[in-house]
């Protein structure tokens, strides 16, 4: 089958408006938002239904095409954008954006894979219930990609990752069969769970069209404070102190250096310190609670006092009102664009055990500091998961291109840390291109090989998505 | 090799200690506890480390002996019990006993395949953690046996399945080699998910020697109701109103038919109906908070009031103190045993969406009471799941061996009830040898032939558990 004729079918399957060839509409399917990957494609072919991405499959697979799925191209390691080769076939879901139904009873929500998050979440509060996953891009990632990635963000501490969320899926396999696996049990126990293959293989072994979320109670009252700290111990500590106290209803727990919060100071208009003097760490921290009457202030309020007293909190403001709680969330929100304005930002994501956080900033920042006088360590993220997001701009003086020439070098020394202390050198952003050889450097070998075999049984001519998650 | 060779090369792996091959010992190997299935088999062997572990399972792979894993051999559906040819080999995992770590910072224990899973509880408690897997067979099954079941139990509510409180394992694959999953790590996106793999296969993808596990924040307040309730619909209502009032502090649901009830008032000695006069359904709901003073009292008896408002409760007592906490609880847990002296129990496990179990309930009923006028019907469990333990007792006058020889016609009424409403014919006890065939029934057909695949993957020559899970 030419080209031409693989775009005649394609388009017999998804009508006129399912399919992109003119040049200009092409290019946003052919980068990824950050820009930081580029590829090429003949066409892009949006489907409507489950039926049609099947059908699109196994055209694809007769073919002999490789095909690319993408959701709301999001993503930060290139998992969603094509080769450069121009032969591959973008899949975009974007079209499959049906709620199929609510059911408040059951806490559950049936979406298709181009549905929104932010969409998702909207949904959930019009019945009075919550759906947890919250992350920065909510307003334009889709559920399809949220589980190719097994998305992760801030209210993983309480309600765990997207693979935690999902109770079903209806997924393409690679040979155009549709798996009809989209139930809303809390249990099952009928053979081996199949959905978790799917979910964060970044539509290496299928392509998801639909999923079963879990939804829980809506919170109904809130507390959230921004508080100066000693060290990423006293944190750890912090989290200690009100799990005590407050339970799960300790809600989200975000770390930040100083040097982020100075970047976002420097870059971002309208943000201001909180405090009158700067101090080495700040977290920012929300406590939740079904009730209106929890009394969350009270609760924090007793936690932080033994915190000030114990000397692991230095300064703290509990937020009044949204328009606070939202100004100190924006300095937490804002690290990642406000480094750009400061050169070359190498990008890492990092997880290891809870306990093991405060020795790990301090072997990783004395290995950069080594590496590189003078690095700026733009170290923040999701503390009470464990996970890190540690970034790293040049030296004051640097050179942007001498920087960014020593990328694998600083990527090791990051990732060779966080192996010491049995850690994950992807948390919650995947392997896509970016990870996929350096991660077979710090893989189990038998996980490895398992991997492989997965793929090879699922994909075995391996037109899905190639050139993602697996090093070659 | 033969039988006595491989014996003799069995014993220099794990000495004296560690095979079994006397027929009194064998015994208790060769049975399940309820002595509903029976094998036989010529040595059970009782490796004490992962390294012997592998060992074993190399040895018999290289013999092309089959192995059956087996943990505390308290499951329901002969799962761990071996075939009757006497050709294969028990693998019993009770000496991998060790608690490797504790760590309360990171909220998680790493613990051996032999532990008892009430000793998993304990080591949490003692760090004032919760480990919310709850089940009646606590005190001897072992957590080895709960990760390859996907153990369930009254905490899956709030906490879920043993699946999901799993973070990492340790496996022995069939042939031989080791993955070491063992991570703590709440976030690791670095290629597929194995350990899903592994959870719920009942031993036949291979043996988990240890895991790592979720902890929780210990709870310190409880409040503990028994309900009588006009319908099954009531308490789905029941359930949304304490949800709205309490979220996530309703940590168990359960529900109990009158014929349930009036089985255990009849049968289990010191038992007491709490209430002067029958009801059709009862409830028993716990509400548990981490904090001391949470006031789940009076939440609870709010709760109530508004049900009693809304025809939803007729009767209804709080429990003061853990005396009539554990009279409550009995009543409940005394099910199971009381059916016994009433005959023969077929027994049946499944789930629907919460939303349809009255439904499930009225069409099943209606359907069991045609099919044999005046049959008992013991339903209880786990509604707020939206599993039921739908088991059956004869009629009054019914004959023994009558009733029996209906099992599979009357099964099938139940499994095509819930296939109707999209559920699951095995919830929380497996498949084991009892449902393997019967579900290919119900089993989506792509769904099976991906389970068939994945076996072919793992162990491709049918040693690990041969004659569980897959249809022949």
């Amino acid at each position: 089958m030419t080209p031409t004729e693989l775009s005649a079918r394609l388009r017999e399957v998804v009508g006129e408006a399912g399919l992109v060839t003119e040049p200009d509409q092409l290019a946003g399917y052919l980068t990824d938002w950050r820009d930081a990957y580029r590829g090429n494609a003949a066409v892009v072919v949006r489907p409507a239904t489950t039926a049609e991405v099947a059908a699109v499959v196994s055209l694809c697979r007769d073919a002999g095409v490789a095909l690319v799925p993408q959701g709301g191209n999001t993503g930060l390691c290139g998992g969603a954008v094509p080769d450069a080769s121009g032969d591959q076939v973008v899949l975009s879901l974007t079209r499959l954006r049906r709620i199929r139904e609510v059911d408040p009873a059951n806490q559950t929500i049936t979406v298709e894979a181009g549905v929104v998050l932010q969409q998702v979440q909207q949904a959930a509060a019009a019945v009075d219930r919550f759906f947890p996953l919250s992350l920065g891009a909510e307003g334009s990632c889709t559920i399809g990609g949220n589980l190719s990635t097994n998305a992760g963000g801030t209210g993983v501490l309480r309600y765990g990752t997207m693979r935690d969320l999902t109770l079903g899926l209806e997924v393409v396999l690679p040979d155009g069969r549709i798996w009809h696996g989209l139930r809303g049990l809390r249990k099952d126990n009928t053979g081996y769970d199949l959905k978790h293959l799917f979910i964060g293989a970044e539509g290496t072994l299928g392509v998801i069209t639909a999923a079963v979320l879990k939804l829980y109670p809506a919170l109904h009252g809130r507390a959230t404070a921004w508080i100066a700290l000693p060290s990423p111990q006293a944190a750890v500590d912090l989290i200690e102190i009100l799990r005590a106290r407050g339970g799960d209803r300790l809600t989200a727990f975000e770390i930040m250096s100083r040097q982020s919060v100075d970047f976002v100071l420097r870059h971002v208009p309208g943000t201001r310190d909180p405090f009158t003097s700067p101090h080495d760490w700040y977290a920012l921290v929300e406590l939740g609670d079904t009730r209106t009457d929890a009394d969350l202030d009270g609760l924090l309020e007793a936690g932080l006092a033994e915190a000030f007293d114990r000397g692991l909190a230095l300064d703290a403001v509990v937020a009044s009102g949204s328009a606070q709680v939202a100004a100190l969330w924006a300095l937490r929100e804002g690290i990642s664009e406000a480094q750009n304005h400061e050169g070359p930002s190498l990008k890492h994501d990092v997880t290891v055990p809870v306990s093991s956080i405060a020795a790990l900033v301090e072997r990783t920042d004395r290995a950069l500091q080594e590496a590189v006088p003078g690095i700026r360590i733009v170290v923040y993220g999701h503390i009470g998961d464990g996970n890190l997001h540690y970034n790293l701009s040049k030296p004051v003086d640097g050179d942007d291109e001498e920087f960014r020439s020593r990328a694998d070098e600083l990527a090791r020394i990051v990732y060779d840390s966080t192996s010491s202390f049995d850690g994950s050198i992807s948390a919650e952003h995947g392997l896509g291109q970016s990870k996929r050889d350096v991660m077979a450097d710090y893989k189990d070998p038998v996980a490895l090989d398992l991997m492989r075999g997965l793929k090879d049984l699922l994909d075995p001519v391996g037109l899905m998505n190639p050139g993602k998650v697996l090093p070659d």
